[in-house]
């Protein structure tokens, strides 16, 4: 595995070979020069919500997988008298009640057709008719489908309701922007091998200061304590627990090339058109979108399969990552869609060779619907 | 941060450039050639263990630092109705204590002196006046000390009493030879960023199948799930939550770099010369270990602070960091000591390179105590 093809996954993304070659360095995990990259990560994530550094939010990083950091909020965050809602319109929100049920947290969801958008006036009625909800979740952008949930509207709406909000930006943060103030979040999570365009090994959270300080002991495990995590950082800089030190550096210098592309808006425009010659080069072979042109964001667009009844995903996949091109099968509930991600250090030349292998591999008047 | 230090540390360690080079690659998660180095990686780890696959032990790597593969098998092995008893002589085996209190696991202690090795016999002692344990927990090297304890004899106390038995063997795996049946374990852990030498971003558990199988429906935790995290690869291959590709990549590069040094009892004979050079070298300037000899890892070693009244660790800490050579501060509950590795990419060269800079940072007369 000496070659990378090249990922329109939702993550582990392509990075850049910059972002790489940061990891040829072993650094200590409690030595100075590696704290102070752990300190100007945590600084750097912070500004891109629109925060600083002594104001309301804090930055903590969680070893593992986004999953983890999740988890590490939702068992952290919510006492045991807590009610969470959670707004489920795809896989992963469905996860994040999974996740309360396992802790015994009483949980309820607010159901919405995966082809639909979350709407803020459905999450307001439920909060009057719904009884002692204390905290509610909701996924920026749901990678089941691409679908962007308006998350200001809604956490503008938990807000007046007096609830703590929690949004899992996993797949948005860095490339759309977001104010954490703006949205009324309260914890906010992303991962390190999404749109900052580092490499897998751990996740963030942003979180306001006093629902973080209020977390403290009542974590239900101790490797994802979120309070326990921030407080050790802020005592002497370090991790409690061994971090993954490359990964760190590669996150690092990922930083500094968001910085560089004109931060997160000038990399929404690089992905926006790699939507866009996505979405055209797809249209025209006959590719139909599983969402409505209105709702689909420009991470990942979910296409269902073609007609043909020959169509075989395995072998289109197959053929494709032959080619050195990496696509993402489907993970809706009901329909059999595959997936086309438009983030990572990807630009139209790359979707361009994506479009041609893809009308190389199926032929278009096979796959016209 | 691109010229790395010499880590003389427990881990993150020195790893080889080929193995930071593995990472120059982005793998897709879910790509078949990424899951056949998932699945080498799982055999390769079990027949360090001697075990084979279709044997009677699985392995599970989990995402995260060790101490998350520690809690993933506390948290899903032992039943409600479990009780752990955590054999303690070190700050490791009082977190595993810490771990299963958070969990509400009913935990009891066997406490041994930080510079004494645990007594098979106390433990079989232990076992027959305590009541209901159905789970012993040991550390094999105690990172704290470097101490060594005897897993083997600990173990076949352990399954005389018919309980359960799960061994840390994080910073001995891969560089002290265990057999997992000869060592009557049912749950063993390690790292990747310890003796196979890769870089941190997971920890793995070595599994007897049948007690991994009961694990079924216990798990605390998501994340954590040791049983669902096993049977997630078994399916289709594939990590549930987006694994560290980089990382993974980097490891089997590790594992096969391993087995050209001739496995572990390769490994263990470079480690046990750069602990022999070390201890001389030491003993030479004056410095006094903490353990007696007899009791001492080639692992780790630590030492007394030297009885000059001058002597500050942070500043011989700094002067060596900014030669290159990074040690470790000292973790025992009682005396002022610091640690030096021996592990990681490190020879014999390396070691007197650190014993010539200790002798110019502290003046040999002024050490003797």
């Amino acid at each position: 595995m000496t070659t990378s093809k090249l990922l329109f996954t939702p993550g582990p993304l392509t990075t850049s070979s910059t972002v790489k070659s940061a990891m040829l360095c072993d650094a200590g995990s409690r030595d100075h020069d590696f704290l102070g990259v752990v300190s100007d990560i945590r600084r750097r994530l912070l500004a891109i919500g629109g925060a600083a550094v002594g104001g309301d939010y804090e930055c903590v990083p969680i070893q593992g997988s986004g999953t983890f950091a999740i988890e590490s909020v939702i068992s952290s965050a919510i006492p045991r008298e807590g009610r969470l809602l959670v707004l489920v319109n795809g896989a992963y929100g469905r996860r994040i009640a999974q996740m309360a049920r396992v802790h015994a947290i009483e949980v309820e969801t607010l159901e919405t057709p995966e082809n639909r958008k979350i709407l803020p006036e459905a999450v307001a009625e439920r909060l009057v008719t719904a009884r002692g909800v204390t905290h509610v979740a909701v996924i920026h952008c749901e990678t089941t489908t691409g679908m962007l949930n308006p998350i200001e509207e809604i956490g503008a709406v938990v807000a007046r309701a007096g609830a703590a909000y929690i949004v899992d930006a996993m797949s948005s943060f860095g490339a759309i922007p977001v104010s954490l103030e703006a949205a009324h979040a309260d914890f906010l999570i992303s991962s390190a091998n999404k749109c900052i365009e580092g490499v897998p090994g751990f996740a963030f959270v942003l979180a306001r200061r006093a629902p973080l300080l209020a977390a403290r002991g009542r974590a239900r495990t101790l490797s994802l304590d979120l309070y326990a995590q921030w407080a050790g950082l802020e005592t002497d800089g370090q991790f409690r627990f061994t971090p993954p030190t490359h990964v760190l550096l590669a996150f690092h210098q990922a930083l500094q090339e968001l910085e560089e592309e004109g931060g997160v808006l000038g990399r929404a425009a690089r992905y926006r058109r790699n939507h866009e010659t996505l979405a055209k080069g797809m249209a025209e072979m006959g590719f139909e979108p599983y969402l409505a042109a209105a709702d689909q964001s420009y991470i990942i667009t979910a296409y269902r399969y073609p007609a043909d009844p020959e169509f075989r995903f395995e072998e289109f996949y197959t053929r494709l990552s032959e080619l050195g091109l990496v696509i993402y099968p489907g993970k809706l509930s009901q329909e059999p869609c595959f997936r086309i991600g438009t983030i990572g250090r990807l630009d139209v030349t790359d979707v361009r060779r994506l479009l041609e292998a893809i009308g190389a591999v199926v032929s278009p008047t096979k796959t016209a619907i």
